[in-house]
């Protein structure tokens, strides 16, 4: 059972509520988390009852096991929330494109990608130095070298630097250089983790595994901020489909259902949810009328060479011509796409 | 096995390839189904490989088990099909929308619908009255009668007819009336009512299975076409995924894939695909930047009074809002929306 | 809403009971179908509730929409149903055995399959001569033909027929030569079908949707029941997954979950569910000891040379060794196999 | 590319080999692994095939992108791995039983779980310190006062000592107390951890993702194997499925396909399979006569009080019931249970 309380709370009635707490036998566990306060009962002995506890003043809400995304949730904090981090606000009205390499191969690749996504109006640069592959024997990225050349071309071109963390021994140092932290599908569930980025001040981006509902989805997110990091972006990449000819299945729907459901801003990655560069444009169009927040995109100025991923790669010139799509449709939804002139 | 012709095979070039498949021992059936000539081997005891069948004059190419949509395939018929039915083009540059409540129920909501659908810039107005209901309990149509109402309230309002065929006993009087005999998910491997529509001459709107790859929906297609009709509408309406606040998940990429294998149009349902009024439109938005043909949307003047269906029906002024929004998109992805003045 | 009526309703408790209908202004529909009486409302204007109609003598309870399983509920017909057919029971104690090749060949396959069959102790000869096929250009069965080699066939070993029907033209003619009429996991819901089947009294065995629900396939179920016809034979055949290495995943826990929520006899297909023969005998095995009422295999004497689903057939020698695991496995779980000596 | 060596290599061969790959402009990296020697080419300039390379002596074989478990995979070991360890042999001719609670909660739970695992014939105790679960707001486990309670009972009983590692800062922790270390289904995919895994010399038990196919779960292992750690155990627990009346599907198909592709051995644990301790049982028998290993199991000595997972574990008494069973059932697939008197 979570308590969670009114913002306006008095004091008085919090001392009556501990009060009334401890007489019941209840083991409490305060959290401060990064959207609020909440009193986590870990143990209830008295059996009292969710409609027992909102019976008392100060108390906004009981909720119990199963739909805990307390922080997470829209119910308890109704306004969209708004990153800003550099110049850029993630979750307001600009539609925001980040795009990047699967992976950071060399400095002259970085360089192409940077300025394919600057000229798109794209805020951020992704591009992953750490990279989790099915297989052993692919291309784990160039780590910290990978960082270093990342950070110097992203700050040339004016841009954010994303890139992924793999597990609590990595944050230090990509936490040390990048703007956000992304971390992937296959880590959504990586408590230890998630624990660790909700300590530390960084945004985000949280992608959602491969067969996760929603409410596991949003759980996840509410490991990070009920350790009191309030900065969490969602990412929609696909989930598992039964059909060969296409692994994923891009769950745009999803995106309606979340932002109806959290008020965290929700991006769509069109690549790896299609994993075939000729459904990546399309695809990244319909996320942009379905209400998405943002695009995240793979580029590459030479896909056939890629270290990871070349298939899904787009290039620059298509990032190019779905810029100019993206002035078109942002309007359609109440957004802006691009800098003013 | 089965050998494609080529349509520029020349009488001698067929006679010596029956020559041979007579000598090699193989039994052949003849189809000229809706899309070209074919030879079907059912059996091939000389063990004769595709190959050396294609290595014959007149075979542009032999198709072994499993990719067997050869009537279907944009392989052997690279242009788009364009149906043209009334006054409109289902595939054509037209984006098309159809519309109309999931069952009819009366004059009055058939006459109310029609109006928001022909106000939109609607083609056709759907409308079941042979209902596929999961629970024997639940309304199950009008039947010939809301045939009649059908009828009429579409002639009234230059719209065209879509119905579902439920059965190959009910085909002849469903196709005695309408102008679209529509074939829902769960009968998409209902082989002999297939078999019988397309030896029909109406065109016919062919729905997704929930389960279905692909590649089985275009061999249900095949069914249709393989007997002379060549007339098939395909219809993407959300497959099953595992999160149960939403059973189905709207799979759009499939659009596009679908658009590269075949030649045949690809309508999106929105409503079925998502079941809540609130996630329609913008599912439809997004199918409409993605490259399908057209959409196919639940309306109905009361949803909450609606007998079949009711939370995904919208009302007719979403529909009319959405109207504007297509009039936006469709130029994005080259397409017209809504008659010109 | 449906009232289900206590077997020991009195007529006077029934005279309250319609007249209390009447003055709520409730459409009804009167049920008599294969397991009771049930009362359906077709519209409810005074907003009447499950607790006030529960409340009324005469009413066992009232079940609201999406559970109307009623007639397939154990939790209205506690005790097992229990099928008799020649001398065999389906859903009794003894384990029962359904073996046969996938389609009728020839009069030498069937009689090569019979004494397999028999040999190995099974009491229920199957076999298609209606098939669904995913593919026009497959063998799509003997048709008339079929059905007469499978029944003179069945008769010289003393074994039932179990035949499949593919749609309402079709059933007449199957039901007129077969003892038990099999419908396929694609026609799960194909209501006409169900409907009338529901009519005729010949028991039918009824194959889960490849990504059906239980919910819907006891609904599937409800409308053969709620039709008249009690004797319904449930089979879990596999649901499809996301893993190309085997499309489906046979559910063996759904085995244990259908009969506590029913009380129909439930067969299970390993055949079919896994698709090769490799797998069949140790999911046969498992299916022994997790509670299934018996078994549907697909046994061929040349398994390279079937006309349809040859890789997944096991041979002849294969069911014996089978046969004397059942020996073995059926007593762990309570049941008998086998006729004694 | 990886070359898989021919183990017979002569150092001749393995000479011309070397200067073969220095001509071609292959980059190579070695990889003795836990199962044999590798020539993992990551970048292969000169185009040599796969038929090239396997043409030259003393290569077994050269393996393609996407298939390269080749440490894991049964066709470069045809034997059966067998893990030694304690008194216990995992993989061998005995059907092993591991059980446990969910999570270590007290001397007193461990003390009488213990009892029944060794009353009931088991070899392992299982129960987790450190739990991975869905809401931060959940038991987290009792960590490293977990793990001294758990060494201890164990010790008492003669039981091994099975515990779940969550990330790499853990590893040292729990593999300096436990005999096994448990990688669950959520960190399927975790690797770092798994390539920490790889370097150290405990046996690993290795838990499917919950939508991983068969391939991915093997390059999983391979990450361990690869590193140099040989004793991996394979874990199937259930995959994602669409019905919400029980979200997991226990895919017992894939005990029989893994043994087919991998040397490994592979459990079942059909207590997180099924989430419901009615179909443990059930599913228990099931997987011990499909060939799996051995099962892994959930027991608590009061499941209503479980701090984690208390409906899905069985009693001490249905333990003992499923020993029994186990008695007749493990010689039906050729092995034994439990100590000879």
């Amino acid at each position: 059972m979570i308590l969670v309380l009114d913002p306006a709370i008095t004091p008085s009635q919090r001392e009556a509520l501990d009060s009334f707490l401890a007489g019941s036998g209840a083991t409490v566990r305060e959290n401060r988390g990064g959207r609020g306060d909440l009193v986590v009962l870990t143990s209830n002995p008295g059996g009292v009852t969710a409609e027992e506890f909102q019976a008392r003043s100060g108390v906004l809400k009981a909720v119990s096991a199963g739909q805990e995304f307390v922080h997470a949730a829209r119910e308890f904090h109704p306004e969209n929330t708004v990153i800003r981090v550099g110049g850029a606000e993630i979750g307001g009205k600009e539609l925001l494109l980040a795009a990047g390499p699967c992976a950071v191969e060399s400095e002259a690749q970085m360089e192409a990608c940077a300025r394919a996504v600057s000229a798109a109006g794209g805020r951020i640069l992704r591009g992953g130095s750490f990279k989790p592959r099915t297989s052993p024997y692919s291309f784990q990225g160039l780590g910290a070298e990978g960082l270093r050349i990342h950070r110097e071309v992203a700050d040339r071109h004016g841009l954010l630097m994303m890139s992924e963390v793999l597990d609590r021994e990595d944050l230090a140092l990509v936490a040390g250089v990048a703007d956000i932290l992304q971390v992937g599908s296959r880590n959504m569930q990586n408590f230890p983790l998630l624990k660790a980025l909700g300590r530390q001040s960084k945004p985000v981006l949280l992608k959602r595994g491969l067969a996760s509902t929603r409410e596991e989805f949003l759980l996840a997110a509410e490991y990070i901020l009920s350790e009191g990091n309030g900065q969490v972006i969602l990412c929609e990449r696909g989930i598992r489909s039964f059909d060969p000819s296409l692994r994923n299945s891009l769950d745009l729907a999803s995106v309606v259902l979340l932002k109806e459901m959290t008020h965290l801003p929700v991006l769509v990655d069109p690549s790896h949810a299609t994993g075939r560069h000729r459904l990546v444009l399309p695809m990244a169009r319909a996320a942009a009328v379905c209400g998405a927040d943002g695009l995240l995109l793979e580029v590459h100025p030479e896909p056939a060479k890629a270290l990871s991923d070349g298939p899904q790669a787009i290039l620059p010139a298509d990032l190019m011509a779905l810029s100019e799509d993206l002035r078109v449709l942002a309007p359609v939804v109440g957004r802006t796409f691009g800098a003013p002139a």
